[in-house]
């Protein structure tokens, strides 16, 4: 390719109206332009690399078994009503009426349509298993759309549905399309975590989610040095902490007139803030507990919710407090309360002695503490408390915190859309069943804009080499002075071509500055310069994206280097 | 590709609601599944020939130096108002409403969308021409959606809209399109013309239609053995006649009782039905019109109504043939009117001699008529008639009738939408100009189906090669009881996909007789059939989809047949 014959038009200044960086460099690459509200063209260079993301994971759908369809956009209403969906589903669905007024949606996902497609096409066991994916264009009308393709309305989606006779089966297929999801994060080059996830609204058994790691990232994620264990940040669990140590101090009261933290507790009598014991006191529809983490800790709402009793919990008001414990917040323990009260103890603070809790008074808290002498039992030990970097994980590595970016997911859905709408099949007794279903997406589109945010530095994206736009760009100084310049680019660019690596040659003409910050800026991994003085050498330029300097080579180094 | 691990799903009967063939067919092999009316889901099967087309459309439009981008399918209502198509568009657009009420439609077309695009890509004459293409969904809410894919409301489809500074660079690039879209129907082995056609409500100065040529086609087309011309019956030419010969007959009153038709006349006569003329009354904005055509000619309305005062003419009343020629229909002719009249005669009819019309006089006509002897010379001479099969062609073939099916078209559109939008750039002289543009569509779901009304017999779809799911089917006669026959079909699948041949392997364990139908039926270009009995012979059955009967091949003789 000529970028003389392609269309590449780049800026220099930063958007003002675009917040994260991807949004930012794929406008100024001009990789996408805004039609609307959260509506993009791609741009002939944003669409390279879309069709490079869309390839991949194309091939390793097929590879893994599952057949291509492609699905309508525009899906009828009655459909969304045989599972509930078209009142459940929500403002991001939306709602179109055609001319004869009938009801449709622009399909922000096809669960209805494919459960449809599969009853109508499965009738017997013997069609099983069967997996249907398409990579297809969806919408979902964002209340707020932004970040450019990040969350856009229209967006390109990747997604899967299988269909099995056997909960057995599906989850093998799960396991199936989770090594699939895997091999294609890793042949895009980019850094990931599968991560354990709540299946949330959607339904049904199990799931994962998959992340591309970045600073920017919406979600909190933690993962172990161990193993490929990772979760997000709302459900991870580090190991359980070791047997609790004897008792080795008697409990004293000890005078902590403005110390209401467990740091500055901590600070005051010279202790490890580890040594604190912080109390959080909520109401809940059973009555007043007291939740007790590490001063190093915090509370997991999420973990503490699923508690059994504690489903819609609340903080308890300053008034239950002194009701229930008899002091004020910052001096608040599990001895001796006023009233009695539940206890609920994170593991880490159960295997705890010695240690130092409020003394439900003010001015003063409980040193030297141990369960079962100076306090009874917890009533409920559990894992209450957020990880933190550095805690051991289960699997004996180090627990670390990252951000990510969601770009897949995968469902076990079980039989929730099959159920609601008779997707049958005759087993091998010739007995009507029910077929359980498992859903596999990737945001095509967002992956994208996720690499970017991965991959970039001050001078524009860094592209992992499969999906950039083109392996290499040659570069010609001066094209118009010197036949023999261009002669060499094309001999070096059709020996590359043989070697199937992908070259844009740029001979635009521009001068050599702003020539290379183009290239830089839309992140081609390797840049050739070919000029008269290095050919009079007998030399090539060249420089990696991500390297400090460039270095001159000869034609035979300079192909070795790029693989041909 | 295994048949077992792919899914097929066909069925014998054909479907009641389905009226034309390719309809009945890609129903009855399942290669798309309807989800709603003019909605359709693309199977497996069908989506690999879809591919098949959009993957020729690509790589020609490639080639020809278009360039591929991704508009959204979802377009803001305030740019179809800058163009007034908001409102004249009709009720094919699908307008949507979003969860804040701002309007947009489904995009049935996307010149406004590229307009925009371009008005903030295109700064300068130096980034001309440009011809940037798509292939995308599209939605029309057609008001009575039928014939399957031939007529859907969503489809698939490739458009390419061009940029130019000037109008001869656009004619440059229309005609370059024209070439690359005779490329891609030649490759997809289609049967086609390229055919004039008005440019019609979308405006513009040139277009062309290319058609599939099909029996059931919806358009009438005349094209010529005497080179590539080809038109709508509606517009289509024969050559112009020869000079009109010397009168050799006195102009003489006969009579017909009851022959109200040139046939009937004729017969009655003993002449050639080509001596006679049709007098045709019609009332205008200026008054009564007597068209005139040769007895074996019919008026074509489009040709005449395109005559200086004829826009909008209409059949004229029977009060108003007898105030101008007092006769009733049926006798009717242009010598001796009661009024004075305007007489339009059709080439052919002002070439004639000794000719016959009617008298103005119930149950008589005359005979032997000349121009500028019994009746003046006619006022008009134009072409107004349809062509015939059979007509002598201005190329001085033979024109020849055919039916289409529209698959493809071509524009010149000029500044139509450039100008409402204010799409300019810079020329050499630094002044802004409008753009002048080109568009460029392709019909890529419609093709699929065109080809099947062009490609089928008793027995099902007879896929020309390039657009075949498979090009070789490949079955197993008792696969389970002999090892060797999988074997040696994984062997032969081997060599020829080597070879680049995509074969599909039909393992399902079928008898050879529902086998075979399904591969008929999905019209698989070559069946190759792997037995035990054959093997002992060393032979393969070898049968073309068109073939009358099969022949047994040994391994390397069918190899040579299949190209490998």
């Amino acid at each position: 390719m000529r970028l003389s014959r392609f269309h590449l038009s780049t800026a220099r200044e930063t958007p003002a109206d675009a917040e994260i960086v991807s949004h930012q460099l794929m406008l100024r690459t001009g990789m996408i332009r805004k039609l609307a509200a959260g509506i993009y063209t791609w741009s002939p260079l944003g669409l390279r690399v879309l069709r490079r993301v869309e390839n991949i994971v194309r091939e390793e759908m097929n590879a893994a078994g599952a057949i291509e369809v492609l699905m309508p956009s525009i899906q009828p209403q009655e459909l969304w009503e045989e599972t509930g969906r078209w009142a459940k589903f929500g403002g991001q669905l939306l709602k179109i009426r055609d001319r004869k007024e009938a009801g449709y949606c622009y399909g922000p996902t096809h669960e209805e349509v494919i459960t449809d497609f599969a009853r109508h096409e499965l009738k017997s066991y013997k069609q099983l298993p069967v997996n249907f994916y398409q990579i297809q264009t969806k919408f979902r009308d964002e209340i707020r759309p932004r970040f450019g393709v990040m969350r856009a309305r229209e967006f390109l989606m990747k997604d899967a549905y299988s269909f099995h006779l056997t909960d057995e089966d599906l989850a093998r297929e799960y396991e199936n399309m989770k090594a699939a999801y895997i091999r294609i994060f890793t042949r895009l080059g980019l850094e990931f975590r599968a991560v354990q996830a709540d299946s949330g609204a959607i339904g049904g058994d199990a799931s994962q989610e998959f992340h591309v790691l970045a600073e920017s990232g919406e979600d909190g994620l933690a993962f172990s040095t161990g193993s490929d264990y990772a979760a997000n940040v709302e459900t991870a669990q580090a190991a359980a902490p070791g047997p609790r140590p004897a008792a080795s101090e008697a409990m004293r009261k000890v005078d902590t007139p403005t110390q209401k933290t467990c740091e500055d507790v901590a600070k005051l009598l010279g202790i490890a803030l580890e040594r604190t014991v912080k109390s959080v006191a909520v109401m809940t529809d059973g009555g007043f507990v007291l939740a007790l983490v590490r001063g190093d800790h915090s509370v997991n709402e999420i973990k503490l919710g699923k508690l059994p009793g504690m489903a819609d919990y609340r903080a308890a008001s300053e008034a239950e407090i002194q009701a229930h414990l008899g002091s004020e917040p910052g001096f608040l323990g599990p001895v001796g309360p006023k009233q009695a009260i539940r206890v609920i103890a994170d593991r880490e603070v159960a295997a705890l002695a010695d240690f130092v809790v409020g003394a439900n008074e003010r001015g003063f808290h409980l040193a030297g503490v141990n369960w079962g002498r100076d306090l009874p039992e917890p009533e409920t030990v559990a894992d209450i408390r957020s990880v933190v970097a550095g805690d051991r994980a289960a699997d004996g590595g180090e627990i670390r915190l990252a951000r990510g970016i969601e770009v897949g997911h995968v469902f076990q859905l079980g039989r929730k859309y099959a159920e609601a709408m008779g997707a049958t099949v005759l087993d091998e007794q010739g007995k009507s069943q029910v077929m359980s279903m498992g859903c596999y997406g990737i945001g095509v589109s967002r992956i994208v804009a996720a690499a970017i945010e991965q991959n970039h530095d001050e001078r524009g994206i860094c592209w992992p080499e499969p999906m950039a736009p083109w392996q290499v760009a040659i570069c010609l100084i001066n094209p118009k002075n010197d036949a023999g310049v261009i002669e060499a680019a094309e001999s070096l660019m059709a020996d590359l071509h043989k070697a199937g690596v992908d070259c844009v040659l740029d001979d635009r003409g521009l001068r050599p500055g702003p020539m290379f910050a183009d290239i830089e800026l839309i992140g081609i991994p390797h840049r050739v310069v070919v000029s008269e003085r290095g050919l009079a050498a007998g030399t090539f330029e060249y420089r990696a994206r991500r390297a400090d300097a460039a270095e001159q080579l000869d034609r035979a180094a300079l192909l070795a280097k790029l693989g041909a």
